[in-house]
């Protein structure tokens, strides 16, 4: 009996009649542990987005245009039809439920990994249909001998001198802002806040240095659901002088039964379970978790450390392309062995913990992918011509690193160049920017798009995603993009000590792709009659490969602004490298 | 007994404890007619914006930093009290009413010149408070013995050679859209609209050629609410012929409580009155009127017309700059002169009806005010130095038209030229700007603010509105701004064929405003797998001054666009004018 026929058993026993499995865990992250991937156990598909949805007769995965081909492969004899989002005649999930479920049937899910607004959406579909939902099914659960455990990781402490803010502040900024809501309570279910605001972090979850964690924080107590076994007594010594009470993970959905008073909750974040287990009698203040805004604006010993991170990271890059503009001259290099080496740089680093994102290693046509994943069983060669792009980041005690640099192997035709150089001026044009307080990231994305629109191509992306600080490498709420996209929350008001990244491309499908990625941190300018002006500081610092711009491209400012960087590059990066790295590195950074 | 006192016996015989008294007429325009001005009777005050809340204890007038200190003027010995909106401790309308209402009072207002949200906020409050309201109460016009009768203007039709298209098309496509919507009927109360829609004009209000109208198209036929001496028999018969049936004008009031069926209205257009007599058991589909987003889309016939008006729009200003800089040399010129000289000019193009808003024509410091009015009593001479302002614009029959100059009397100093030149870089900006299809303006502003932010400077204005065609030169929806004022509702994705202003400034209380107003035309640029691309198409010709051009500022494409910019006005304007105006406007559209 194939895994499908299982669960189709287990729903018959249970009277469940369509069973719906969507990609997430219980805490609405972007990345998640092996012990969540349920639809991977029952699908094959592997992809980061996929929705199941199960009835006696039928099986779909919902995917999106990112994966159709490699869902058409995966799915092949599961006896999973897959359903193409945005296709004409393929309804939208909720739409399809609507059209499956009968009078009297009954919905079932696992309310922990599915969201509240889908949730409610199903629930009003359902109802109308006069069938019924169960949302504490975890059915694969019943007959997946093998599932992974949850991460058994463990917390450290992040000492003050690189939170910048203790555990007792953060938290009466919070309960300010509680009180201001009307909040008796507030029940914060995402990873990366409860880390910020512990100031822990931990290692559930490969990236993303977190613990899976809930917490309820109360106008004089706050608890913390938590595997006890990730924490030492260091540790629990510590949150009791915080008056932090510990309490077992699963133990929260027991909790929030008991609570008393509103409670202040983030729609987009809780799940279904939790949401509904809240007693009906109690008042749901609902608003984005005040620890969003909190989290990103970084203080100033963030920043100042988050610059410290910046300079390793731009050491171990300006060492790669050192390396990589020499090795290739001599030697066979794989897109593998370019993502090893950059791996093991940054490794040289001091207060390094890990890379904050799976390495993107593209040469050539492969670049062109976005996303692009090189396979480890047939490492692809680089070659003494065109560009090789490399995009990587790293963890340090310090921050977190996220960096684009597309580096020339050897002869350019003008196509390449000309692309690399409007790439390069949608990087300096945001960088230059002065505005006004009030300014959002949906006014700015013109200034690096409008040199690739000049050129009649677009990026099909955002420009740049917030970061966090030794957190998520995409952090909400701030971005740079210019449509807004509701469920992405990413674009706020811009507001001093927020970094994002600052990372247009171009990518040409079957020829190259280019990225120049900076970081880029929103500072104070002038204030006068009109309102506090707004800047960005640019924090990352590795050279952008002069070989590669046309020179004749830029304006007298844009080149004023490329000589300052370069200048800057060789007077921070220089120090840290050996003397022909340095000697190289002159060369790379001088005038043009 | 004053009119406050009348107004207050009045209120008591109407049992009336509370009488509100805002701007509007009843049709939310944005220019009144002086029957509607009740408001300026009872108060003295004249500005633009004021809202009268009555008691008999109390009378105050809400009002905004614009007008504080002519409202504090006009206002004094009328024992009304002005609360200046926006100031710490002054409450907004609706929470003044709350403290003020008691159980079992009664607030009035004439629901017909009060919006429905507006109304339905007033609901909420009275009804909270258990008080009640009455709606149809026009008070001031028991008193009001010379009240200007309500204009008597007449309509005529605009041939489909200037609208483009017929009345039976725009009545089949607004029925489509209403079909789509499931609606029966639609209300529409805005002139412009109705204008649009019939493919009339008329002159009830100056600068705005309308008729004060409603109509009510159903699926079959469409009524239309008119004080029939406006039409000619031509004008009814061609009605007829596409079943248009004509009703008294404020039969709408009564006509409404007949519909059946669901009615199509705009909750920011329709007044509380209207929207209050629609029988409660109908269904209202409230969505912005479908004729809003037609309109502005402008049609290819109606394009070719409108760069017909601004040849001759062109040919005026370029006639006037001419006679300026010559003229101030030898003679005395006055602010009125100047606005004077515009008109006349102006009158002497074919087919002009009137100026399409009241011309700002400021010298120096006047320039300041972003909305100066010269005073006709007192009126400011021109100097032989500085800069002065001319904003103007036409109705003709082939569109409505828009400019602003700043012109260079004389000696200008090194700021005056640098603010000049940053306006100018912003205005030729936004004009080079391509982008795709799904942009709108609040992701352009930064490209026409940019180069004023990075002088510390910003104007307190959006950057750019819709202009209709022989209609109102503030129209919906399309703008430029870089925050969206959901009230202004001007920031709709920018679509093929629609008129925005580009017009940037700098303005220095005490010493000087600069402005560049060009229109700029929405068309289409590649198609590609990308999507469609979209750019600008600059309509309006006329010289920029290039006296006050510091060139050095300018980036070679700037330069390029204001070379090419002036190489088209010379070829466009010089065919009409004198000789001795041609050798002119070759000097001042010289290569730069």
């Amino acid at each position: 009996m194939n895994r499908l026929e299982q669960l189709r058993k287990v729903m018959k026993e249970k009277s469940i009649d369509i069973y719906y499995i969507p990609s997430a865990d219980f805490h609405s992250s972007e990345y998640v542990g092996d012990y969540f991937k349920t639809r991977k156990y029952i699908s094959n598909f592997t992809g980061s987005a996929g929705e199941l949805v199960i009835t006696q007769n039928e099986a779909v995965l919902f995917t999106d245009g990112r994966y159709f081909i490699q869902a058409e492969i995966q799915l092949k004899d599961t006896g999973i039809t897959l359903l193409k989002i945005g296709e004409p005649d393929v309804p939208k999930l909720p739409e399809y439920i609507r059209t499956k479920i009968n009078e009297g049937e009954v919905l079932g899910f696992d309310g922990r990994v599915v969201g509240v607004k889908t949730g409610l959406e199903l629930k009003k579909i359902v109802e109308e249909k006069k069938a019924t939902i169960k949302y504490n099914e975890d059915l694969v659960n019943i007959f997946w001998k093998d599932r992974p455990n949850l991460p058994i990781g463990t917390a450290f402490l992040l000492d003050d001198k690189y939170t910048g803010e203790s555990v007792s502040s953060k938290l009466m900024c919070l309960r300010k802002t509680m009180e201001q809501y009307g909040a008796q309570s507030h029940i914060i279910t995402t990873l990366d806040d409860i880390a910020w605001l512990y100031n822990i972090r931990g290692n559930d979850i490969p990236h993303f240095p977190v613990i899976l964690a809930y917490t309820i924080v109360t106008l004089d107590k706050a608890y913390l659901f938590v595997d006890n076994t990730k924490l030492s007594n260091k540790i629990i010594e510590k949150f009791s002088t915080d008056n932090i009470e510990i309490k077992q993970y699963n133990e929260i959905y027991n909790f929030v039964k008991t609570l008393s008073g509103a409670v202040l909750i983030d729609p987009q974040k809780i799940n279904y379970a939790l949401y509904f287990n809240i007693p009906e009698n109690i008042v749901k203040i609902e608003k984005p978790a005040p620890t969003i805004l909190f989290k990103a604006r970084k203080n100033k010993i963030e920043l100042e450390n988050i610059r410290k991170a910046h300079i390793k990271d731009g050491v171990a890059v300006t060492k790669f392309m050192y390396w990589l503009k020499n090795t290739i001259k001599t030697s066979a290099i794989t897109e593998l062995d370019a993502k090893e080496k950059i791996f093991s740089l940054r490794s040289e680093q001091e207060n390094f913990i890990e890379e904050s994102f799976d390495t993107i290693s593209a040469y050539g046509k492969n670049a062109a992918f976005m996303h692009y994943s090189t396979d480890p069983k047939n490492p692809v060669l680089l070659e003494n011509k065109g560009f090789y792009l490399i995009d990587s980041g790293g963890q340090y005690f310090e921050g977190t690193t996220d960096i684009t640099r597309t580096i020339a192997l050897g002869e350019l035709n003008d196509t390449l160049k000309t692309h690399f150089t409007a790439v390069l001026r949608g990087v300096i044009n945001l960088s230059r920017a002065k505005f006004l307080e009030g300014v959002r990231g949906i006014n700015l994305d013109i200034l690096a798009r409008g040199p690739i629109w000049e050129l009649d191509i677009d990026y099909r992306s955002g420009t740049g995603h917030g970061i966090g600080y030794l957190l998520n490498v995409h952090e909400a709420p701030n971005g740079i993009r210019w449509k807004i996209v509701p469920e992405r929350n990413d674009s706020c008001i811009l507001e001093v000590g927020m970094v994002t990244s600052n990372e247009p491309g171009i990518y040409i499908e079957n020829s190259h792709g280019i990225r120049t990625e900076n970081e880029i941190v929103v500072q104070e300018d002038v204030k006068n009659e009109y309102g506090q002006f707004l800047k960005f500081e640019t924090i990352t610092f590795a050279p952008i490969d002069i070989e590669a711009i046309k020179v004749e491209m830029l304006t007298k400012q844009e080149r004023a602004w490329i000589n300052e960087y370069h200048k800057n590059v060789y007077e921070k990066i220089a120090p840290y490298l050996t003397k022909p790295e340095q000697e190289w590195l002159k060369t790379y950074t001088q005038e043009i």
